[in-house]
């Protein structure tokens, strides 16, 4: 194997693959990343055997080939040479090397076979479509706060991406949750996604997905089957298993007869939590929440270091409420408002709380109150 | 005790008081900043019984007094105000508490009363002179890197201060080393400075100083007796006590007889050293110097993921030389180097070496070798 390749196309191709690799690896060859080159293309395929990635670039191609090298220490290289240097990759398959050079620079790293390398097993997918990047990542930005951190819930910790039927037909939407707090975010649904099972993207497999959403023109194609979930642009295709477990059926915990409502700048809003929560050292701080007509006061009690309290004016007509909840999660909430006030909707100061961006019913977060 | 002071303002002040306070107190009042108001000024001084700073800042005072509250909890309340705000605050020394109010934000945190706050002991202080802040930021700033962190070699825990014989004269000194590399830098004596008695300024008081030392027209006082040493601007106080401990003869470390010569772009041989030691993942990187008649190779050999080899083009014009470094090491003194080339001079591959910048022996460093 023999190619030519510029920096910032090896760069990006070998971060997105350090990335997948897994930090501490028993398995030696899951720390490197599989390097084929081929006509006019080189690919570069990593995986942690749950996730997979390949990142297909143009190089100039002098003779095909391929050899798994060190995924990370091949990036720290690439990454500390000068930008615009034209990189050299030459493998000797006898000598079990991969020589890598730029200018003066001069690297010969080790390598392991190509035949050592897991490549994921491929699959029928029960349903493919596509769908802008920007609708992608809104509903996975919206909803990954909300993934449970519990390992013993592991059915918890990802994103559950479904169709659901909606007022008017069905949406594509994605449901996390910790049991404390939810996150309900509906796109409209992508022709052919109709039969698509309902599965739990991991939360690695949402962090990586990430990287693929940036660009606003890009069409993601989306594959689903029961066991797998596929996201591909034209260059990069990343492949992951899905949370081998069922969702619990979170329509139950989404309130529907909250009526008292609560409307609020939602950066003032974030920032008063923020500042009234500093008096408290505790982990879960508890925030009161005091409403009456048209004004939220806030508050903090902690014995130790003080007291902290914040009047905000809001809309509200109800009759006089007092709710407390983890100022963690108001925070958390709060910040995912981009476009409009929050709009609270309580029953009791015992109910959960619904919260949503004005009169937009497409993003819906739930949040348990706390005794305070 | 009641005064109105503007954000910014307190927020200065309230941060260098909780970077001085240690993260984990057992004496609780340490955690405390002490506040006290008098006639126009207010001071902020904090302690961690080895340092201690005190702000002063102009307010509005309507009421004299002092009182001492949490100094991490203050400064994370004046940091989340909104930037403009003017602040009110109040001591209410029969509830112990203090209150802050800002716009419709209310605090009222705990207190400490002020009779418990250690305040350090005034000294004598057998020379005093001034200096201005460009000169102290160059002797402290191009020296603490070499400061050992070893708690047994206490004695190299701080940058030595004293005043030494040079060409013509005596100059203010700065000297550290950890027994693997050693720092000299050298400045002009500052008038009265002749009798100071050299003192070891420990790492932490080295840190806090260097915030005083941002205004390149700022003329520092400095006051130095045997077992203290105070820096003021006409704001801020640091008093620190010295490490009590006597500093190595470092003069015969310093090699007079190496000739062997290389001058290289101190930039350029950085980027290289640090390009080829990527290859290798332990803590101490060996790189190895081969120099030719203007011709340096860095390179390093690790067995199990591999090798690397950079050539540069120096000035060089003595016999082949072989000479191995840790590569931390040379990272860092060549990043010391901020206006012309770096001068190597060699004596052999077991002998330390001497870097300078061009012909400037106002700032001299030293490494030891490495077998390689």
């Amino acid at each position: 194997m023999k190619f030519s390749i510029e920096r910032a196309a090896l760069l990006k191709a070998v971060s997105q693959a350090q990335s997948v690799v897994e930090r501490r690896n028993t398995i030696p060859i899951l720390a490197n990343v599989l390097i084929e080159a081929d006509g006019s293309d080189v690919s570069f395929r990593a995986t942690d055997l749950d996730i997979e990635v390949v990142d297909k670039v143009a190089a100039q191609v002098e003779r095909a080939g391929a050899t798994t090298v060190s995924a990370t220490l091949l990036h720290e290289i690439v990454r500390k040479l000068p930008d615009g240097a034209l990189i050299n990759l030459t493998a000797d398959t006898a000598a079990g090397r991969l020589t890598v050079e730029a200018g003066r620079s001069n690297f010969s790293l080790a390598t392991l076979p190509r035949e050592d390398f897991p490549v994921m097993a491929s699959s029928e997918y029960a349903s493919n479509f596509t769908a802008p990047a920007p609708v992608l990542r809104r509903l996975f930005d919206k909803s990954k706060f909300a993934i449970s951190t519990e390992e013993t819930r592991y059915y918890l910790n990802g994103v559950y991406l479904h169709i659901a039927d909606v007022e008017g037909g069905k949406a594509l939407r994605c449901v996390a949750t910790d049991g404390h707090r939810l996150a309900r975010i509906d796109a409209e649904m992508p022709e052919g996604a109709a039969e698509m099972p309902g599965v739990i993207v991991p939360r690695k497999t949402v962090g990586e997905l990430r990287k693929l959403l940036d660009d606003d023109e890009m069409e993601i194609a989306v594959s689903v089957s029961e066991t797998k979930v596929r996201f591909a642009t034209p260059g990069i295709t990343l492949t992951s298993k899905v949370i081998d477990g069922t969702f619990p059926d979170y329509t139950r915990v989404i309130p529907q007869g909250n009526t008292r409502k609560m409307e609020v700048d939602a950066a003032d809003f974030a920032r008063a939590v923020d500042r009234v929560a500093t008096v408290s050292s505790e982990r879960s701080r508890a925030v009161k929440l005091q409403l009456d007509e048209d004004r939220l006061v806030l508050s903090v009690n902690a014995p130790d270091s003080g007291a902290a309290e914040e009047e905000l004016a809001v809309a509200y007509g109800d009759e006089r409420l007092e709710i407390g909840f983890n100022a963690k999660y108001l925070l958390e909430i709060a910040s995912q408002v981009d476009r409009e006030n929050a709009v609270f909707l309580f029953n009791s100061s015992g109910d959960p709380t619904l919260m949503r961006e004005g009169n937009d019913t497409s993003a819906v977060y739930v949040v348990m109150p706390m005794r305070v």
